[in-house]
């Protein structure tokens, strides 16, 4: 099932409030008002509410929202719930990290395959994971892989987009800095990191 | 100067554009129209005229915006023309990818520091950078570095946030999957990389 009418912007934050109120609930945590949530998370408590209002919860008056109800939601709305498995290309630093950050199982991913170019990392495993050739990248459909992780220098971000979607990919996190065009069908989201230090010393004096 | 009427939501925009145009001056190109710039970015040529009209430049009918103008105009808002200095703490896979990060060069960043715990990295150079001691984090201020870095494990993130305001700190780009607290006067940007891959299912069958 998809909501239809959750606009962009509110999509952005709910998995911001996804890690806060499972950060809530390792605490032994069960219940959250608007106002704690938005001390927690420096977002405002109206933002809060009237995001949450799009999926119907309205929390109960003076005990504030049901955190497992939440975080539940919340998965089922971004279609966390079920599960995904990306293949991650590029095994630099970048990808050597990623494949090793802890945050991803949080939501619900598994890194399920890697691919590099460079011969000698071919054949090893990192954090448990097998390196491929990235010359074999085909049919990720196949092997259950719906997401791509483009972590390739920016001269070959392309090349690979390309054999990602021809390998039956249907979505792409690119951390390469440059566009990268795919078909329609096909959704990307950029991390560019200087783009996001770009706009610190906006707000420092 | 500081152009106070600029929404935050627009301040965010600013480096996508300067990237934008950044891209085009390097290919030879001197103008471009909002309709141009809209597909390049994926924005609404409506919206690019709208942040554009905050800094007060409304292009010229059948010219359009003129790319030399608008890559000083959106440096000089953000800040970015006056160079910056960051310290990075942390030089793990992640903050070796960082120090080698091509893209901090364009907004006119230089990683003039680097810290981590480990013995064995300490005194060698990466990416031309010194590793130093992280216990010898002090006053960075007076080294002309007025931002930080954070890249280490998240049981160590706040202590490490501590560390940097006490030095002189004025901005933070955290890594870590973790909240930090930090004075007021300190702006923070937290780059979660899972919470970015979160939104990914939900644009996808």
């Amino acid at each position: 099932m998809r909501y239809r009418r959750i606009p962009n912007e509110t999509i952005r934050r709910l998995p911001v409030y996804l890690r806060g109120v499972i950060h809530l609930s390792r605490e032994g945590i069960e219940n959250v008002s608007s106002n704690e949530l938005a001390g927690l998370l420096g977002i405002n408590p109206w933002q809060i509410r009237k995001d949450f209002s799009y999926f119907g919860d309205f929390g109960t008056p003076g005990v504030g929202y049901d955190i497992g109800g939440l975080i539940k939601q919340i998965n089922r709305i971004l279609h966390l719930d079920i599960g995904h498995k990306a293949a991650l290309v590029g095994v630099g630093n970048l990808g050597s990290a990623l494949l090793a950050f802890p945050g991803f199982r949080m939501y619900g991913f598994e890194v399920a395959a890697a691919f590099d170019v460079d011969k000698r990392k071919i054949g090893r495993k990192k954090t448990g994971v097998l390196i491929e050739d990235v010359a074999d990248l085909h049919h990720l459909d196949r092997r259950g892989i719906s997401l791509g992780i483009i972590a390739v220098p920016a001269s070959a971000s392309q090349d690979i987009a390309d054999a990602l979607v021809e390998a039956g990919i249907k979505g792409i996190l690119n951390f390469s800095p440059r566009y990268i065009t795919v078909p329609k069908k096909v959704k990307v989201i950029t991390i560019d990191i200087a783009m996001d230090l770009a706009r610190l010393p906006y707000y420092v004096p």
